[in-house]
């Protein structure tokens, strides 16, 4: 890699001070039909460059090392991906399995976890060389992969609802089955102080909560009328319980097919309150340092973005940004959300304050937008 | 800059690979008695550089531009520096004032405020040029300066008790007086979701906390018995209002000259408990993604660490790193800590899991150690 880096150097001529740059506003926008990557720069609300050759994008997401320069994109065709964001470089690629739903790094960086369906099971790599480390089987497809502080991950399976806690940081890999979570658990998320690890299920009615700070955590449930039933509204896309919200001591979840947001108190799991909303939610993310969550829709409702207020649980706004509002990431400190719409071929650049439209970034059928931040943050 | 930059290039043969760095992992250690910053790098565990020429560091402090390229540093001597982490060079450096107390960076990254002591006010520099945008007059000493969602800054007066919110955002500047916090305000500080304003009192007794959420935020108190009284032990240091830490829905903030920590719920701003601790606390840090908080304390028995935990609000973990401890940071995630030990002349790296050392860094007379993380969280 370094080899690489300097033959770019000597090609490049003259070099130019602008061939030094910082990685703090940086990121990267998923261009989900093209298997490609647009580079962006967050000050300038710009695109910068593009990656391309990551094979299937149409359900990725990535995560960051800690010194912001490289992204690993978990593609839904299998692929581990390596990207350089500064030399904007595929610098390594592994199709590591036939079907993978995400991944993410260890708190240290050395690891990088993949979470796969077919076959299932989660793969562990060295971060630098994407060699493998530890092959973890599992009984069925592995969902909700997440890392935990201690060079630790945890993941449930779809197919028997065990969830289990996988320390990396001795000589071996030590796995621990922590409890079922219930029936067909689809996604699972781990609150930002990585105190609790939520799984969602799809064969049954509930939330199951594991407390990671216990040494030996256990499934408590809570929510017990929450998920599918046969009289709801169709499923038109599962949310994403990445979307989950943490708000003013409060979680803020997606009603699965219904249009409603649910609020829960985070101490005690009980439900606050619902909000009546324009759509099926699919991502409900908060916008940091205010009292606001955003949440996005699934088809054919999805040219509509919702601003809710997590005190008085009242929707505040709603914006119509583009057609096709597949993803919205938040400037770190609030000042902005980007928005990806699929079918205008566009991210969106929006002032939080105001709610008004500042600049838009051609990008090609863009889904998942990723600023470097993330590779600050617990759970990402 | 960009011609400095240049220059520096030319200079530099052959270029290597390494001339291109990502900032996510770095950081700045500062060097009290020498005016001066070590570079740090966090992955490598190793100092990359020094920066010279600050003016006096005998209590400073800084903040980092969003894109991270760029540290403001805010010295005793009223003087304000612009650092290029990159290039490790002084690009810009104005003596502001006769003597400042600390700063703050918009959110979006546009505009550095500076609380001043002599004269007193605050002062707001173009965070490009440091050209001199406002000069906000106060009736006395100003502290507790932070920076507030929407181009806000709000502050406080040590004379006159008074809180103020400034808005930034439009042609001319808009400064509100939101009411008295009490006699003689010393520090303030914001909560992580940029919620709260918490004013520390030296003049009586109690704590005064603005809802920065509200439209018309106004002063409640609370702790009516906390602060200094005559029957205390001699206050050696005044803690450091940024050392409240935020976990676990409390607040854990210094007791002023007492040997204790004491535990404040976030919603009820009543307290739940109270550590006896080594001694007089000077920073109280949250571990991130833990239930643990350290504590750092003043002379002479400062050469001492303890760990808390927020649950159960004993103490787990008494360590002694080094002589003359002024400081902790954590690496973003939680799987280290940095703590600068100023009379071994060293910064000393932990983990946070087995709490051993891991490393160690040379540093003259450390105290303030800051990584380019804090670019990305409010309050900071």
């Amino acid at each position: 890699m370094k080899t690489v880096a300097f033959i770019m150097f000597l090609l490049a001529s003259p070099l130019m001070a602008d061939d030094i740059r910082s990685t703090g506003d940086l990121g990267l926008v998923i261009e989900r039909a093209s298997g490609s990557l647009v580079v962006i720069d967050r000050s300038e609300r710009t695109a910068i460059g593009r990656v391309e050759g990551l094979g299937d994008l149409s359900h990725a997401s990535m995560t960051y090392s800690p010194d912001e320069r490289f992204a690993y994109i978990f593609a839904r065709d299998g692929g581990l991906s390596k990207v350089d964001i500064l030399t904007q470089t595929l610098v390594a690629r592994t199709v590591q399995a036939g079907n993978s739903i995400g991944g993410a790094i260890s708190d240290d960086g050395r690891l990088i976890a993949v979470s796969n369906y077919e076959p299932g099971g989660v793969k562990v790599f060295d971060a630098d060389t994407l060699d493998l480390v530890a092959d973890i089987p599992a009984a069925g497809k592995t969902i909700g992969l997440v890392d935990v502080p201690g060079r630790r991950f945890a993941w449930a399976v779809w197919d028997t609802g065990e969830v289990f806690l996988g320390d990396f940081s001795g000589p071996e890999p030590d796995i621990k089955m922590i409890g079922n979570a219930g029936k067909n658990p689809y996604d699972a998320v781990l609150t930002d102080d990585a105190h609790t690890y939520l799984v969602g299920l799809f064969g049954e009615k509930g939330v199951a909560a594991f407390d990671l700070w216990e040494d030996a955590p256990k499934p408590t449930r809570f929510l017990q009328d929450y998920g599918k039933t046969s009289e709801d509204l169709p499923v038109y896309k599962m949310p994403h319980l990445q979307g989950w919200a943490f708000s003013s001591g409060q979680f803020a979840l997606p009603a699965v097919g219904q249009h409603e947001v649910l609020w829960v108190n985070r101490d005690t799991l009980t439900e606050n309150a619902r909000t009546a909303v324009h759509g099926q939610p699919v991502f409900i993310i908060a916008q940091p340092a205010s009292p606001y969550v955003w949440v996005n829709f699934a088809t054919p409702l999805n040219d509509t973005v919702q601003v809710v207020d997590s005190r008085s649980h009242q929707v505040v706004a709603t914006l119509t940004p583009g057609k096709a509002v597949l993803h919205m990431e938040f400037a770190p400190r609030g000042a902005e959300v980007w928005i990806s719409s699929r079918d205008d071929n566009r991210v969106l650049i929006y002032d939080t304050k105001s709610r008004e439209k500042l600049a838009e970034i051609e990008a090609a059928s863009p889904s998942g937008i990723f600023f470097t931040a993330r590779a600050h943050q617990p759970g990402l």
